[in-house]
């Protein structure tokens, strides 16, 4: 059976090229070696493909829905394989020991992780979330928070999930109108409206910890106004918290992750004549929202990793189908009596072929290697160099986010295009791959909001010490690049993109108008994601340098497809970029 | 309420640009009046939003099946919807009064068309496939098969299909194994699968007539073998021929167009003892797929068409829906407490406003365009100008299918976008959209069939006079844009487009290699589409230039972003073109 994901290419990428092994010398992982991560990965790989992946077309198939009791329902096998991940204990892998935790590098909890991703993405979304939410809590949570709900989430006993937006408010969260009164005992009463909470209501777990983000009546305007709760849907002693289901979302795609509208305090589950849900505060007042991004550009690269797993799952079926499929003959063969080929020979097969894989294995070594800058940054003994990490991570988090969300997503549609007719039947599994990605562009931030997050703020934090950042960075993979006759083409066309690029950014600043420089933010972002990549693409090609077989060869053709078709689209949107367009601010909404 | 296709840009299309009123001076036509196509148009419009948008998603979510009769059951909406559609007799509308039709020019035929196929994709094919086969059998059956089977699907009594795939045979029909004996009493007996058959099977009209494609024996190998029949449901007795229903297909969207595996002669509903379902000849023997091109050619116009009018739908839902919903500030704002502005104000939607305006009304442009070629083809009194227009629709037919499948799909995936997560429910409707016109890509030759049939047949026949006459068509719109200030500069870019076409053309091949000049057949396809396209705009300009208005202000904008957004993306696929890349040949299947 194929896998939806490649353990070569994960073997290539973490040992051949991050060299994460490596991060073994350092104090935080040092009880580990490449024995204990290959073990959970090859653990995950295996529950992944036994409990996850028979278990995808059935929760798409089977949505869940609101039993008579009230209760949500999710299919067994949904249960089931769910249950099997958290007695394995993978919830645990990243945490630090002294919360049960195994400690390993993010690096290889998302290699992990995105086994079971490609496996059944549903499914996925909910030890995701739980992991995001722990990770927060143990940064900002007091002890006794940290027993009461951060270590039964470690143990897979609870699980978590993040309330930003309301029906009214969702990119715009200075707009929540949730509701946090002091209920005088130290806790707060939570009243408000959370929408497309995801995992936000189910019987997977004993219990479900909601972070919760609600302004105290007092706090400054917008943003500013923001706290973060602590809201379980049962109390520490059992009792059940005013936290009601209203409705559950129907989806395109992603159908197992039940997805839902949920009522804090509205006086469903409360015989307490206060109302509202009961919540507690993390850290101080006010600054609920920088809490917040800590599990934000968690799960944005997180997210950025599900649809690369998605992406890889197309392209992995659809290559095998392309092998199998026989049709048509190659271009000079005249006679019809002979036999039809496999349609992997046909070339526009192969380009389609070769586009997914430069795109999923361009996302993928790119998302390992956000995670591998996570894991230095964290266990960086000088101050500058990790100061230098934690930059290079900001800036490249809205690319983390949308560059797979956009083109691994167009890597399922030509997953579907390869299978020709059948790829559009659910008797296959790439129309579900591609109606579950196209969710990744809208949450966590939608796609716009990542490029005003890139120009808008990202490339301009401390002076443009982002963009210099990563210029620096890309030049040094150049620097070593020209090296390699093999490269040194590809260097410099790589090496005149990042040029334009700060040459453009300074330019759209110059305007001395927010809008204006603002107008064309996607574009920025689109550009900029395809410079990335095509670095993530220039450094595999230097690992795979002077290693010969198919493997090495696959990595320089889609290194080379990926520089001669994708880079190239760049030129025209820095043109765009260099001209500050004024089209987008221009139009009269009255004109459509 | 939203329409989902819109009047007045209907109206300036056929009218203030195209001039389609003056299609009445010729001899066909002069029955007609702009009263009478008015009048088809706007029944069309009413029926389309009574009787077919009310059914749209009632037919998603409720999927046809086989019932325990074997019949095949559809939703009482879509049965319902579609008698309206034939009792207002719709259907007769361009064939020639004779047949019983009002010989309506086809781009009216379209412009009437396409309310129903923005309306209810899926119903609207049902229609579509009718008229199809009917006009082929038109132009190539006998007297006695026009009286038994032609006028009655004119009538709207019976419908009709259009049989090619078989299940190992889908682009290459040269591999279709379904056979054709002949009976001796100049019937044949028909024997084989074929697969993909939409419409094929249901219990709509009293009757369905099939076009098969089928091999006699000792025919020429390949497509040379190939014959046409018509293969009806039930005999002119009434007696039921042996055409059997395998098996409905479980397709992402669409749903409502049945679409079966069907069984010619396997002796479900044969008493007879030769076996083989009952089928007529249609022409010459071994002349079947040029027949069949017939329909294929206007199919194809057709899909563009269907995938135009999702588009269009998709663009109509989020711009309304963008006017309405309110989320986050200007850029220039800062202050949180001042009131949301609607999500249109912002610039990023405005670009995704904008983008899909110019995808579908830019495609809708070029349908009708096209529509407009096919009538003044079969009008021509001048041989050389008859030949000059079918030349010239030879040509744009690949684009005509192909361009708008792939970016007014692109423009669904935006309407969803401009909808935020609710977009990805199935309580809005651009999902749907999404989901049914993901189809368009796939059926009636696949997207890099198209690339094929354009670079290796239409650019190159009658030694590229189609070329020529597509280049000296758009020179002409360019001369005229050069004397119009606003149009000027985007006259020229066009012009340096289609001259380097032109020049990559003559050198792709000039190669000398014809499985390299194809190898990137389809970027050929994808790139001449967007100068295609381009022309339409630029079209539009001029028959907009000098009017005042929001409606024209409009389509000044939509060039404006057409030209300076996705024109210039022409630039690397020209270069890459320019280069007879090989990456897609050299790279050999065991490296992926």
């Amino acid at each position: 059976m194929t896998t939806p994901m490649s353990r070569r290419d994960l073997e290539f990428l973490l040992y051949e090229w991050l060299d994460v092994e490596s991060l073994t010398s350092r104090e935080r992982y040092s009880a580990h070696s490449r024995e204990t991560f290959d073990a959970v990965i090859e653990l995950s790989a295996d529950i992944a493909m036994k409990c996850f992946a028979p278990a995808n077309k059935i929760g798409d198939q089977n949505e869940p829905y609101v039993g008579d009791d009230g209760k949500v329902v999710l299919p067994d096998e949904v249960v089931a394989g769910l249950a099997e991940y958290r007695k394995a204990g993978l919830i645990a892998a990243s945490f630090d020991e002294e919360l049960g935790g195994m400690a390993l590098p993010t690096v290889i909890r998302q290699a992990s992780a995105v086994w079971f991703q490609a496996a059944n993405a549903a499914m996925s979304s909910y030890n995701f979330l739980t992991i995001g939410n722990a990770n927060l809590l143990a940064e900002y949570a007091t002890p006794e928070q940290l027993d009461t709900w951060v270590r039964p989430m470690v143990e897979g006993r609870f699980s978590g999930t993040m309330c930003l937006s309301e029906p009214q408010a969702g990119s715009s969260l200075a707009d929540i109108t949730t509701k946090a009164e002091p209920a005088g005992d130290g806790s707060y009463r939570i009243t408000g409206t959370k929408m497309w909470i995801s995992a936000g209501d189910h019987e997977l777990t004993e219990n479900i910890v909601h972070l919760v983000l609600a302004k105290i009546p007092g706090g400054g305007p917008g943003v500013k106004g923001i706290s973060l709760f602590i809201v379980p849907k049962y109390l520490a002693d059992g009792t059940r918290n005013d936290v009601a289901l209203v409705g559950l979302n129907h989806k395109m795609g992603n159908r197992a992750t039940t997805n839902t509208l949920l009522n804090f305090g509205d006086g469903t589950f409360s015989p307490d004549p206060t109302p509202g849900a009961v919540g507690y505060l993390v850290g101080e007042q006010h600054r609920g929202l920088s809490y917040m991004f800590h599990m934000m550009n968690e799960a944005r690269i997180g997210v950025g990793f599900l649809a690369t797993a998605l992406g890889y799952a197309g392209y992995r079926a659809s290559l095998e189908y392309a092998k199998v499929r026989t049709q048509g003959r190659p271009v000079d063969q005249k006679d019809p009596s002979t036999k039809p080929v496999p349609i992997i020979e046909h070339a526009d097969v192969r380009r389609m072929l070769l586009a997914q894989k430069s795109y999923v294995e361009g996302a993928l070594a790119f998302g390992l290697y956000c995670s591998t800058l996570v894991d230095e940054a964290a266990t960086a003994t000088d101050t500058d160099e990790r100061a230098r990490l934690n930059l290079l991570l900001e800036v490249l988090t809205p690319i983390a986010k949308s560059w797979p969300s956009q083109w691994c997503l167009e890597a399922n549609s030509l997953a579907i295009q390869v299978h020709g007719g059948y790829g559009y039947t659910r008797e296959f599994d790439v129309e579900q791959y591609y109606r579950d990605n196209r969710l990744n562009p809208i949450h966590e931030g939608a796609h716009g909001i990542h490029g005003i997050d890139l120009l808008g703020r990202k490339v301009i934090m401390q002076g443009g010490a982002g963009l210099a950042a990563l210029a620096e960075t890309i030049g040094a993979t150049v620097t070593r690049a020209r090296e390699v006759s093999s490269a040194a083409d590809y260097a410099d066309a790589l090496q005149s993109a990042v040029d334009r690029l700060v040459k453009v950014t300074a330019h759209i600043w110059s305007a001395g108008d927010p809008k204006l420089s603002l107008a064309n933010a996607t574009v920025y972002l689109e550009t900029t994601g395809h410079i990335v990549i095509a670095w993530m693409w220039l450094e595999q090609l230097l690992a795979a340098a002077g290693r010969s077989g198919d493997f090495y060869d696959g990595k320089r053709a889609a290194a080379q497809y990926f520089f001669r078709y994708e880079l190239p689209k760049t030129g025209p949107q820095l043109d765009l970029l260099t001209a500050l367009d004024r089209t987008t601010l221009d139009v009269d909404p009255a004109w459509f």
